[in-house]
């Protein structure tokens, strides 16, 4: 093999970015939030990017990655699993009922390690494609379409933090006529079309109300609620009979394949998730049940590009739509996601982003939607060129950082502000 | 996109290759089979080939297509497929209840344009991994393993065609007398661990007592038989009776998915299959009812390489093995099966292949099987290359046939030495 292809080096930079004061029904988004930044570095001095979860549990198992990547070459994708499992030190001792943010379905040893092994992936890619001039989605087939869309993701939330942190200029949003306003002010900027609102904050019938409004501000837009699993079987059909004439579909919301299928038996309003069917072995039970008709991809916890596109083959052989999932999340992800999005055919729904709201990047140049869309790079690799300067800052923030933001803990964050506070649901 | 990468020309080159007497339920191998050579070459002067079906039908559709591919890059072999709709002019007037052969289940205008698209996109492939120094293997996510293990394809035969043609020295074999020495015969030239033998030719008794013959004389081997659909629910279970105790698996004994889905319900001898399932539609029923515990993935009809991955994919997902078919092929197409082959990690089966029946070739060095295994090639592309006075007199042959092998017709040729032959089923 070429030794330019060879990995000489694996940079690990575990980060902290700010983020707003967004709700949800785990608490509220902390100040700050780990992401780790992976750059692997060939003999012929290319550095390919990846990013993925930064909380602690993530960064040990990067670390062992990283060890034993030097002397691969990157084109060695596939067998970056194996590898994964061969090094990883939490196969055994995760806490099943417990998961990063408590939003993305059951917490496995198999998940967490896939989604390290996606920012390896899509480091090697972007790497691999630096290092032939080629962009990533032409390391994936190529392209099907020129620009990816994305909806906007409008979030009940404060105008700070109750314990302090960077402040933005959006305000509180925590009612109907918050949330339009965000949404117009998303509109104004990015030009999205469609929008989701993250429920499961408020009682079903506030949300109900704001998706109400953002119908009537948006006549004929595609509009999405996801409360994230907050409401029983038949709260979640009442919520269906009460917006099925306006929502595009409804994200989760009941927990687990057996709720959201009796909700699916008993509603025409689609049903979309990326709690119940997050990873290959739940597809089969969800698919045999019909219990969703989307599936929101997200390549971090799928295992990477290559892994999303068979999901997507999945999806299209089942007849099951797809969009993409979304975490905070950086311009790094956001070039995979975008990246891997433009070649797949069956992409029929816009894509989740929580980029807009942040505020602070690792890459050079931000990207622009234009009518909510991302144009697809065709520069080599991903399309982005890290910014050493600012990653150094997040990269001390980190450092800085007591370990109170070293795990995101939305939940912990709330209590900071309510002590008694717990999820609730309806 | 860098003008190397765009395709400059598409040359197809049909030909003739001969092929031994081989007896199958549809009748008996015609003295020449046709094939279809795809030279797909850059502006970059590099030439990527492929391999595919010969029939006319295919060559019409990859007529089309070659027209419209030059001024495209190579890297975009995912937009092949909407290409190939947009000039595929079969697709309203395919009679549905022929294939190729007889062999492959059901005749689709779908699966006839895939199994074009196969040979384009493979040559793209083998294009640009030749361009980027890269095999094949690394553009599908690299090898996870480094030699393909395939099996010895025996059948019953005769010594010569009966409206005469090539000889070989293999001889006749019409008992299970004359199968075990065929098999001696390949075990000790190609060292093949597993023994497939084609059935649904004689009586079930038959062929019956050739798999027990083979037991015997190779004890613990892996053992396999196809009749290709030839037997109803009741034979293939008596069948199953009969030889549980030494099958690795039964192929496609009954024809279609709901006598399948009978007759696993009844054994425990698993069922594989290169007939009820040979289309992405055809998946979600054949998995629900349980019809088959093997997949015989084909890159041909399924649409190249990448889709062979996705095919992948879904059957670990389902739980299902994997396989891989073979018909009549030269070196070009066991190159591209044991580049993508070597990519696949759930392939736990030997890969089917007529291979070494053929005596004639298009490339310029016959792989060599070792233990029943071939090296998978590191080298740029698919790691052969065309020997162009091979290909020129095979296409001389093709143009110098009066159209009596232009389509293979296995029951015609049958009927030139039996004239009421009818294809037999018990």
């Amino acid at each position: 093999m070429d030794a330019k292809l060879i990995v000489d080096e694996v940079r690990l930079t575990p980060i902290l970015i700010s983020d707003p004061p967004l709700l949800n029904v785990q608490g509220v988004h902390q100040p700050y939030t780990p992401r780790l930044v992976v750059e692997v570095v060939t003999r012929g001095g290319v550095s390919g990017l990846g990013e993925t979860y930064g909380d602690t549990v993530y960064l040990d198992i990067a670390g062992r990655l990283a060890e034993v990547l030097p002397g691969r070459s990157i084109t060695d994708v596939n067998a970056l699993f194996a590898l994964s499992e061969s090094v990883d030190p939490h196969q055994a001792d995760v806490d099943p009922a417990v998961d990063a943010g408590g939003l993305r379905g059951v917490r496995t040893a198999d998940k967490l390690r896939l989604s390290v092994v996606s920012a390896f992936e899509t480091a090697c890619l972007d790497a691999l494609g630096r290092t032939l001039g080629l962009p990533v989605h032409a390391l994936l087939g190529g392209k099907v379409r020129d620009s990816v869309e994305y909806s906007a993701y409008l979030f009940h939330r404060w105008a700070t933090h109750p314990a302090g942190g960077p402040v933005d200029d959006w305000g509180a949003a925590l009612d109907p006529a918050g949330i339009v306003a965000q949404a117009r002010r998303f509109d104004r900027l990015h030009g999205f079309r469609s929008f989701k609102l993250k429920g499961g904050v408020f009682e079903p019938e506030r949300e109900i109300a704001a998706i109400r409004a953002l119908a009537e501000a948006f006549p004929g837009r595609p509009l999405r609620l996801d409360p994230n699993g907050a409401w029983s079987v038949e709260t979640s059909l009442a919520v269906a009979r009460e917006l099925g004439d306006v929502l595009e579909y409804l994200e989760d919301p009941a927990s687990g394949t057996d709720a959201m299928a009796e909700i699916a038996a008993r509603t025409d309003v689609p049903l979309a998730t990326n709690m119940c069917v997050t990873t290959f072995e739940e597809v089969p039970e969800a698919f045999a049940k019909e219990a969703v008709r989307i599936v929101l991809c997200d390549h971090h916890y799928w295992g990477g590009l290559g892994r999303t596109r068979e999901l997507a083959a999945l999806c299209r052989t089942y007849g099951v739509g797809l969009s993409m999932h979304s975490n905070t999340h950086l311009g790094i992800s956001l070039a995979a996601m975008t990246q891997v999005a433009a070649t797949l055919p069956g992409l029929h729904h816009a894509c989740d982003t929580h980029y807009p709201w942040q505020t602070e990047d690792v890459i050079t140049t931000r990207p622009v939607f234009r009518a909510g869309r991302l144009a697809v790079s065709d520069a080599p690799g991903l399309g982005v060129d890290l910014d050493r300067d600012a990653l150094a800052a997040l990269h001390h923030r980190w450092l800085s950082d007591d370990g109170t933001h070293h795990d995101r803990d939305d939940t912990a964050a709330m209590r900071g502000a309510a002590p008694d506070w717990k999820p609730s649901s309806w």
